[in-house]
């Protein structure tokens, strides 16, 4: 049977048909690699997420991470599958080979990552987050503290976090409070409570890393003010940092990912003999925000994948059901003996409209990750910036766009399997509990459609949009030259339509009315994304023949069918400046 | 503290201002109650849903009924909430007088019912139940059947269940399999296995009475020979019946309704010395299905209820939510302090959408009620005809409609509370998993499309759907004289498009073509159905003064400029009869 967690045969599609990752060897960050290491870390990657995580999938949602208030207890299986991913390196795939990373393209790091994240989405946000951890201090810290804290990581010995959000201070960063204290020997002494923090105890690693924003007192006001420490569970003397755990949250879905409530400074252990968090200042004062977009870029994008990899599951789950499943009679024979239900042309549209969700997030995914590389690896400075600045305006929509549709496709799924599916014996349901979860983390969808319409398009004169928008235009232009025209035309309009109707936004003179729609534009846009997504797959198709290309032909058919339309009352809506719900009073409701 | 249930206000607003139940008095039938009477047991399902069902309903989800392999255990608050309810008469509130009941309309009856759905949806399957059991049998039964097993119905001591659902046969009841061999002193024994079976085992009641689809030996093949049977758990004469309980499903929410598989036959207890389950014919032989769409009907437009009461205390939990919860600045102050997040106009875009889409979805469920009322007081029997047919036409939309969008409002009630939404502190998760089944149970969304497109709108030459539009078009000629005009324009647009794409799509020739897209059909209609629904409430709110009904103005205008125009690509794509579904080819996936 073939793997219900991915496509590998999709995979390979999108990273060589079309994404041409081999070619990327050539280049001298990646010479060591071929086109058969980048089959063999796929392969392991599949087995890996088959045998250790899908394999505790159920069990870790069964039995959610325990507080006894003391210590939060788990069931096994996490962390011998923690073991084996570290043991096998994938914790540092796409690192450089200088700390001891495999310096993979993105890409590939990030194929292999789907693995894990369809087999078990909870237990790959330890390493998820342990990665972009490791990533940012790559970037920012110092040498010390690499070699304090990333080397550990990468040998899966530390595990690492992002503290963001405290109680009263979720979306809105200005407000955190947390303060960050100097002393004499450079150090910091860290007070107050952090709020959603994922992976923030547990007995599955040595240490936990924690990179904390917290306000050294006398900065300045608002997000200006924020500087970023590294806070250690256990100091580099054995000696105990003082945060503790204040609780665990009880997630709906996502459960065994352990949630918690951790408290800096309260006093419970006293390293030196004095009570506060001992943190250490990553870079510059009052630029902590500034570098935690760096981990959280790429968050977003991890998290789209992680919603993308759970909606292709979801989808693989509902096909194998609809194709083994017998009732009713086939609207074309409508006599004989009952048959498969996705023989049902309204099973094959939730089973197409899957599809070309997962499918069309999985490339938009990929598409970034392929950005990243071309950032670090690109022929030129013009060529690096231009991926730098594509990858920004996508990065609301790749973290976006898959959290609401392969949501959607994960209720499809659901629906397939009819009564089954609503119950705990079947695996659809919990793929929608936990997805659930990837539009409220690492940025609400609200969040990122400010950051779409109130940053990224205005940013450098608009710059960004347009080189999508040019981008978009050539894989346009490429798709008449291989007489794709009807879903040309169709995105060609679209993406016409975007360009005058962001236009008239930014012309209204008014920034409450133009933002008070930015959700509905966030919309809009990723499924012109999306659509443009499946036209250059429809480009690398070809004239290929087979089952396989059909199948992408007949799921791009459906996106610029059913899905791309959804757009045009969005558009529509978005250029009549709609007032409705800025206008809305309180007392109204 | 106003209820986070349901709003009385809005209620009252619905039945007195839009419906003018109160005039329903001048009827003989409902001679005996006034306004008083209705606001009386209005005030009481509020106290008694809050009281003892709302009480509950987090407990009932975290501690699901369990199944020894002899009896259901459940937590004991259900079995004293159902007792409350019974003992009240809330069960026979729309039965005659005769039975016991008080003869309210039933769109009074209904909106009882909607706070008991709105406080604790598991724990009124119960009830819900038993009182489309003993309606079926009111209509159906013979006086006898009438008085064994109506009479404790009403009284709550013997409860009732739908059996149609076999492991193999959900949505296709022509594949039933269970058999009803005839014996010489007129009952039958029945042999088979009845999966999904809410309510099918419990200690809640003296007795439970099944409904059960069956066909017996030599009758037609498929849904033509189908009868229906009464199969008491307990007999008249105390001997236990040869029904068993298999075991419980375990489901995603829902969780304090036992769902059940059925044993019918097995033989594990032997009834007058002999195997099966002894069963008393309903009505004539082989007309079951025809009875048992009796209660399907009634039971499809009560799951919309349920939705719809589900979206409610959704909304009105996320409304409470916003108005306390303090994060951010005001998109048009800027500066200050933090601001409840119901000043985001984000916020208050998920608030409208959730407050269109509970109050549409109430609306048009109370709207089918008065039909109901109308089907069974109206002045002619011209009023009762076009009643029930305008009931028939609108039926799978009442049950769908809500089923979709007051999910879909239950999830932008989650991301109004973020993170917190996500946890099991907060109750709207639990709405959100609760109202996933009503998508489900009872007919799915695939299902009713294809009962509208396939069956309703095409019965007696398409006089349902004529009379639709008729009806339709007179709210839309009402809210133009009320000087309503942009919206009754998109109103009649609507209309317009909705005659000519059902024209278009049955004027293809080829029916399988026509109904592979009949689910966008019934999401197009539904939306022009609650756009009406939003209609109807304008033209009753007329000129009139307060934050109520500014409230609702702001509703119906976010569903017309942000939900109606949803439906031109739906026409569009109805109109191209599309093929896309149709022609994929199950090798393609």
């Amino acid at each position: 049977m073939s793997s219900l967690l991915l496509s590998r045969r999709d995979l390979d599609f999108l990273l060589h048909e079309w994404l041409g990752v081999a070619s990327l060897t050539s280049r001298e960050r990646f010479a060591e690699h071929s086109r058969e290491t980048f089959d063999a870390v796929l392969d392991l990657s599949e087995q890996m997420a088959t045998d250790h995580f899908a394999s505790h999938n159920r069990a870790a949602d069964l039995a959610e991470p325990e507080f006894d208030g003391e210590r939060v207890h788990m069931i096994p299986e996490v962390a011998k599958a923690l073991r084996v991913f570290a043991d096998a390196g994938i914790l540092a795939a796409g690192m450089d080979e200088s700390v001891g990373g495999m310096a993979l393209p993105q890409a590939v790091a990030q194929a292999c990552f789907l693995w894990f994240q369809a087999a078990n989405i909870a237990t790959s946000a330890y390493p998820f987050l342990t990665i972009a951890n490791a990533n940012l201090l790559l970037a920012h810290g110092s040498p010390e503290q690499v070699e304090s804290w990333v080397g550990p990581m990468v040998e899966g010995r530390y595990f690492g976090t992002m503290c963001l959000s405290e109680p009263q201070a979720g979306s809105s960063l200005a407000d955190v409070t947390t303060r960050a204290e100097p002393r004499d020997d450079g150090t910091h002494r860290l007070f107050g409570n952090k709020m959603w923090i994922s992976g923030g105890d547990h007995d599955l690693s040595e240490n936990i890393v924690h990179l904390v924003l917290a306000k050294i007192p006398g900065g300045p006001a608002g997000v200006q003010g924020i500087s970023l420490f590294v806070v250690p569970k256990v100091l580099e003397s054995g000696e105990r940092n003082d945060v503790v755990l204040a609780g665990v949250n009880h997630k709906m879905g996502y459960r065994g990912t352990v949630n918690t409530l951790l408290n800096f400074g309260e006093g419970r252990h006293t390293p030196g003999g004095e009570a506060g968090a001992v943190g250490y200042l990553v870079g510059e004062p009052h630029r902590g925000l500034a570098y935690m977009f760096h981990m959280m870029n790429e968050a977003r994008v991890g998290v789209g994948g992680g919603a993308a990899a759970l909606g292709y599951t979801g989808y693989l789950h509902a096909l194998d059901y609809a194709r083994t499943r017998i009732q009713g009679r086939s609207v074309k024979a409508k006599a004989g003996p009952p048959v498969p239900i996705i023989s049902h042309p309204d099973v094959a549209r939730m089973l197409l409209a899957q599809k070309s969700y997962a499918e069309g997030a999985v490339a938009l995914v990929l598409y970034c990750a392929r950005l990243l590389d071309e950032q670090r690896t690109g022929a030129t400075p013009e060529d690096r910036e231009r991926a730098l600045l594509l990858l920004d305006v996508l990065t609301p929509i790749a973290k976006s766009w898959p959290s609401q549709w392969c949501l959607a496709g994960n209720d499809l799924a659901i629906q397939v399997h009819g009564g089954y599916g609503y119950t705990r014996e079947y695996a659809v349901e919990q793929f929608w509990r936990d997805n659930r979860l990837n539009a409220i983390h690492e940025g609400t969808h609200g969040i990122q459609g400010l950051d779409l319409l109130g940053r990224k398009v205005v940013l450098h004169d608009g710059a960004g949009l347009r080189l999508l928008l040019e981008t978009v235009t050539g894989a346009v232009d490429a798709a008449r030259a291989a007489g794709l025209d009807e879903h040309a035309d169709a995105l060609a309009a679209a993406v016409a339509r975007t360009a005058e109707v962001t236009a008239t936004l930014w012309g209204a003179g008014d920034p409450a009315v133009t933002l008070a729609n930015s959700s509905t534009y966030l919309g809009a846009v990723g499924h012109v994304v999306v659509a443009w997504m499946w036209l250059e797959q429809l480009v690398a198709v070809g004239d290929a023949q087979g089952d396989f290309y059909d199948g992408k032909r007949a799921a791009a058919r459906y996106f610029f069918r059913h899905e791309l339309p959804r757009t045009g009352p969005q558009f529509a809506l978005l250029e009549s400046l709609d007032r409705t719900t800025l206008d809305v009073r309180p007392e109204w409701f």
